[in-house]
């Protein structure tokens, strides 16, 4: 047969991926799984989604116009607005989910061999966007021992290159959980007018901040309306990650039209999601208290349980849903794969995501994971009970 | 502002696009506009997947497998069965419409700077696809005299060079209508397994064939399973191009594992519309019959029409639902502007899509549209009518 692509066999294969085969078995098995290891929020969508689909008034499925209906364009700007951000319908590309906002957004201010610098670790799949796109991730570390916070100004003038043109962050972040401060948005704006890069800030989980903190958008920093690119989504924000409806948000309206022209060559982001999640954005603050609130007392519960297992360290994170912790083990991917493999407790396991995925720097993060708290607070009290358990027979070994 | 990349300033737009503004203005005139110049049918989508859409009985709307559903595939393989292709659900991979099975399908089989031969005029996107991925476009020109038929073998043969990885067709082809036999599938089939090259067809339009005819799948071909990969879709199948629902067909394993690297990077197609969709695979074969018959009815009305006209010439085109005809004008483009900028005819104009934006060799098409009937035959017949009177006018001018 014909050889495939170099690109393609090369392309990082997804950090959870390799333990799917052991999950499996270990399900066949009849032993159930806490699955701590994804970012499939157990939040009900809304009622109102289901509703909307329910009332569809078409006859013909037809394609959305590739940017997306205006009036979906409209009810997302209102929603921006009021949570005070200040845009309009047309800074908005509605995309194939927030995958595809990356995706363009990378190719339409990277060129090949460019660098984009991204503190690590990082969302496991922004290294296969760039991959994708013959792009260079820098990695700029950040340490659990500070909570991930950004680095200092002098660590990303030491990465800048000429061949530097944008730096990418998710806030807050995936996979630490980390809220970046405004006075830290405020240090890379001063960084990206000073060396002519780009802003990119995945913000879809910007609701989902705690201790009533406050988000702040990188869309607020001010002079640098040409720099900053938002990349969003509805999947976690309303729970509907089926949806596949994400955005680019941007003032530069050049580098809209840019990634038009990607937009165009696949016709058109889904309708359905479009259609129904509309409504969505005319959910009251309530909605998101409730589900904030939810959250936070999960990390609450995940934050104290996890540092009460002996050698276990963890951050306690600002907002999304994820936590990066420090297991007192060597090998946490050879951890996660034994908890599969090897042991149960009262019939169950757990499943996480071994954190080195998330490093683009390959000797980084060996004894971490990301743990998601999507699931309720019994499960998670009773799968932390199953954590500590198997590190303690992991240990023994 | 820092600059966007060059891969993106040059991704090709749309050949429809550059209209956009004068249809607009158009519009804005209160001229009414018949579209022939876009793939969007009018048929309705079938009644049971606005059922369907009803009648979801989930919580949360979560990510489908990152290759689809299982139970879609099955649904898929069955319907393949249906039709004598002899494939599984294994064989399917579920994408974002069929335009991300391109892209995906490109990237896993060609390294950059690697050559595909595909004939045209050809769909736009093929164009677009390939420069995303550095890919180089080798087109083989077909002829308006012969319908568009396949090339001789030895015209291929002179295009192959040690670069060339793949052979692209799209059977029954967009834009010309033309139906690839089972003999010259079998000439594809040679110089496939000859030079070693995949062959990639695209067959969204399976079932819109005339007068009888079959369509002749690639995976029926014997002995290349390793290099047949099929691309399909949903959208025109069952109207449903919203849906956003594309997948690959080959029975090459180690291809989609690749592909599925790229799908996993972007973890999920849209939910909705596997959901809902699946059950169309269990209409039964009078559904495609009535839409046949329609799609048949429509083109004959078309294709006799515009052969009436004087100096236009259209071959009959044996499946999907366009057309590609030579106009008695020099630059087809400035007619198709033209129509929409000063012409009006009982308070109608016409948009079709001029050719010159299928054709990759960038002299050839300038006289030629692509049509497509996805109009009611009244609205068909006024078009026509409207076409005649916009060529004399502009003869005249």
């Amino acid at each position: 047969m014909p050889k495939l692509s170099n690109k393609g066999n090369a392309m990082p294969a997804s950090p959870i991926r390799k333990l799917a085969p052991y999950a499996e078995a270990a399900k066949k098995k009849g032993v159930n799984i806490f699955h701590l290891n994804i970012g499939q929020p157990d939040i009900e969508t809304p009622e109102k989604f289901w509703e909307e689909l329910k009332h569809m008034d078409m006859k013909v499925l037809s394609y959305a116009p590739s940017d997306g209906y205006p009036v979906y364009k409209q009810q997302f700007a209102k929603y921006y607005n009021s949570v005070g951000i200040n845009v309009s319908s047309e800074n908005f590309m509605i995309t194939n989910g927030g995958s595809e906002a990356l995706l363009f957004t990378m190719m339409s201010v990277l060129n090949e061999g460019e660098e984009i610098i991204i503190p690590e670790p990082m969302y496991a799949n922004y290294i296969g966007f760039a991959h994708a796109g013959n792009i260079r991730v820098k990695p700029i570390s950040t340490s659990i021992e500070n909570g991930f916070a950004l680095p200092e100004i002098a660590s990303f003038e030491k990465l800048i290159t000429d061949k530097t043109k944008a730096i990418l962050i998710c806030n807050p972040n995936n996979p630490t959980g980390y809220l970046y401060s405004e006075a830290e948005l405020q240090t890379l704006r001063e960084l990206c007018l000073k060396y002519d890069l780009f802003l990119i800030v995945d913000e879809v989980y910007r609701e989902f901040v705690y201790e009533g903190k406050k988000h702040f958008s990188a869309l607020n920093l001010k002079d640098v309306e040409q720099n900053v690119i938002v990349i969003d989504s509805i999947s976690k924000r309303f729970s509907a990650c089926g949806a596949r409806i994400g955005a680019i948000v941007t003032r530069n309206k050049e580098m809209l039209a840019v990634a038009l022209k990607f937009g165009q060559a696949r016709l058109s982001p889904p309708s359905l999601g479009q259609l129904a999640g509309a409504a969505l954005f005319d959910l009251p603050a309530s909605y998101y208290q409730k589900v904030v609130e939810e959250y936070a007392e999960r990390r609450n519960v995940l934050v104290e349980k996890l540092n009460a297992i002996d050698g276990v360290k963890c951050p306690n994170p600002g907002g999304a849903f994820y936590c990066v912790a420090e297991l007192p083990v060597e090998n946490a991917e050879d951890f996660c794969q034994w908890m599969l493999e090897h042991f149960s407790y009262k019939n169950s396991t757990v499943m996480m995501a071994p954190a080195s995925g998330f490093y683009s720097t390959e000797t980084s993060g060996k004894n971490q994971v990301r743990i998601a708290y999507v699931l309720n607070q019994t499960d998670l009290i009773a799968a932390l009970e199953c954590l500590a358990e198997g590190l303690k027979a992991y240990r023994k070994k």
